[in-house]
């Protein structure tokens, strides 16, 4: 049986429920922590499920922050620096990763208090995340306001990345069930991935197939 | 072992190992079919994985939409009425909404050519899909182009949705699992979850717990 919600009827709900409802309506969300470091040199780690693909190239990616709430160390520090790291979150990562939504004053830095160990490649100053399997360092591209709400849209340009060998397949594609990510529902759920299909190229005139 | 790819690296890659490596580099993705209608009549479905949250009050979703590849019948459809439908796709789904992706022409609708029967809410014209145990319609609030690569980010503001009672918890968050909903990886490859934990809310003094 469907549950029916009108426009007014979710201004209604309680505070709660509706942000979980909410936050949890759009499915699978892929789960990263971004790394970011001040022009004073603390660096901070947050947890996001907000990233998302806007080109391939060049190699551009979304992220959606909002200023009220804790990851705002990472938006301060973004753009003081115009860099920053993601890191993708694997199953044994996710509780520490959960544990970096925390609001831990801004001297303290989540990697040290959630217990991640910093990595950095060379020729980056920010750190990305030791065990990730893939690592993305950015440059910001464009901070977009959106009025609607006092989210900021933040757009990066991909400058360098690191994928685990065992994860690269050699079309291109990742195999993210042997890099063990996890996706996120909502602001608490997380799960694993099982590998359904990989689908040939849609044509008008014929069905898809199992590669 | 790491694989390294700088920015030039990514730059002088086969074109489809860039597009499929760089689809793929931020993980599990939402899979959604957006439904429209044009002024004149004609509904159109089209598969999209970069559907985002904005925000929960109001309740915002986020979407980008390339112009120049095949669902741009969503985009012009989108600026001709302002509304538009989502429906989260299921395991058994995939297969078919992975077939909207074909290049139709105008004329022919996906809800047809792929075997997705029309789902009509009440007061709303644009069809979701029928067995989606989620669906929602939106109203168009802002277009924004993205001028680095001609993609643009639609704005949408959730004007009604229908959730499966099942899938919905008392918190009211959502077990995706139980929706059968399936995460994409990249362009062409489908997962379903495992719901790994629900963690309790993140304070700097303690170590979050299973719930």
């Amino acid at each position: 049986m469907p549950i029916k919600y009108s426009q007014s009827d979710l201004e209604q709900l309680e505070q709660r429920f509706r942000t979980a409802l909410i936050n949890n309506i759009h499915g699978y969300k892929p789960l990263t922590l971004v790394g970011t470091k001040s022009n004073s040199g603390h660096d901070n780690l947050a947890v996001f499920s907000s990233l998302f693909h806007l080109g391939a190239n060049p190699a551009l990616i979304g992220m959606v922050v909002r200023p009220d709430v804790s990851p705002r160390h990472t938006l301060t520090n973004i753009r003081e620096t115009g860099n920053f790291s993601l890191s993708h979150v694997t199953a044994a990562q996710a509780k520490q990763a959960h544990q970096t939504s925390a609001r831990y004053p801004a001297e303290v830095s989540e990697f040290d208090a959630c217990g991640f160990k910093r990595y950095f490649a060379e020729g980056y100053s920010v750190p990305a995340v030791e065990g990730s399997p893939i690592k993305i360092w950015c440059s910001l591209v464009q901070e977009i306001p959106l009025t609607q709400n006092g989210t900021h849209l933040v757009i990066g340009a991909i400058t360098y990345l690191e994928v685990d060998d065992k994860v690269l397949k050699a079309d291109g594609s990742l195999d993210l069930t042997v890099a063990q990510l996890v996706a996120c529902g909502g602001l608490d759920t997380y799960y694993t991935g099982d590998r359904l299909f990989q689908l040939t190229y849609a044509k008008p005139d014929r069905t898809p197939e199992e590669k």
